[in-house]
């Protein structure tokens, strides 16, 4: 499948890889190819900046938002949670229009220091604010509540014996989405339901970030146990 | 150990009882006894009034939410968010200052419909809310993240290998509520870190509610795997 990847992040590239290596064909979006091929600083994590990156993922396409957005039948936005709206408008209505995007980014406040707050919650939520913006896209919140690596590759963790969630209107688009969590080795998918459940996936991650900060390591996630 | 328990709901029974059963002297408060005794019809939640509850615990006293503050060298507040602070305030500083009090409330806003948003949330939290508003009381956020049932007998779910978090600024106070909740099963106590953590205990609360609304049960808990 065509797939467009937005962000060039670590969840973007984490992503990107592993559809890539599920043999999609995949192009990542990013605001201006030549300033993101241009990086030679590491990023705030840490993580090398895209040209190294890029270097051992020839198979992954690059290209603007637009570009990666016309690309793909299935969108995924792994840009960060405050410039989501910006990128997605920059992708363009007209390449994302009655397409799946699969919203992965969450509402990270970062600038009142650590851990981030959330710009939105309880009663909105990102995913909800994308769905609002883009009427006729099928927006479907997942896999937002873990680790990049943890995300494309569940059994890092317990044996890949933990959760995820799926949180959206349609539910074609939401079993689209569970079908490529499985492909990733996901196996217990939990349909939380309509957009206005991605306040609760979202609103987990006031915990995941409390829950990095006590267990100093970023692998793990949580089990619904039932 | 004499305990307070504020908060007659279902919450503040199944807590008294567990912890009545394990032989502690506990004292129920409410705002006025006449009244919480001279109830015949079920709560919102179908309960039956408590009267026909007390009738089966003798052995737990009633009194005002002084009375039990004042009885208790432990005190648990139970009752709804949306009233703590007021029952705190009629349970008085006098009665709690340098106790360790147990906070189980959640900041459920209940007039926008159902499933409940909650009334504070990311950039704060009640938890923080209680002990700004009682800083001689050693706080301590627990068990506000499932089923009452699951509460105050962990067992009952995929035999109590799950998880419950403690949030607070005093590692004693933190220990001795862990210390109380081995008793009742649970086995994975996780410090959380400070009071602002009770932002993270407090906004799974909105995964909580949806998870409820997409299992149709509520006997359920999230373990965090690592």
């Amino acid at each position: 499948m065509n797939i467009g990847v937005l962000g060039t992040g670590v969840v973007g590239r984490t992503i990107a890889a592993k559809l890539a290596g599920l043999e999609h064909n995949v192009m990542i979006g990013t605001r201006d190819p030549d300033v993101t091929m241009s990086r030679t600083d590491p990023d705030m994590y840490g993580s090398p900046p895209f040209p190294v990156w890029r270097e051992q993922h020839h198979d992954i396409g690059l290209g603007t938002f637009a570009d990666a957005a016309a690309h793909g039948e299935f969108v995924v936005n792994a840009t960060a949670g405050a410039v989501s709206l910006d990128a997605l408008g920059a992708a363009g209505t007209e390449n994302l229009e009655g397409k799946l995007l699969l919203d992965i980014a969450n509402p990270l406040d970062l600038s009142r220091g650590m851990p981030p707050t959330l710009f939105v919650s309880s009663t909105d939520s990102l995913g909800e604010q994308i769905q609002r913006a883009f009427p006729g896209v099928r927006v479907v919140k997942a896999l937002n509540t873990m680790n990049a690596f943890v995300m494309a590759d569940p059994s890092l963790v317990a044996d890949g014996d933990h959760s995820v969630f799926v949180c959206g209107n349609d539910a074609q688009a939401k079993e689209e989405v569970a079908e490529i969590l499985r492909s990733f080795g996901w196996r217990d998918v939990i349909d939380l339901g309509d957009i206005t459940s991605a306040r609760g996936a979202e609103g987990y991650v006031a915990l995941w970030l409390r829950l990095w900060g006590a267990l100093q390591v970023p692998m793990f996630n949580i089990k619904v146990v039932r």
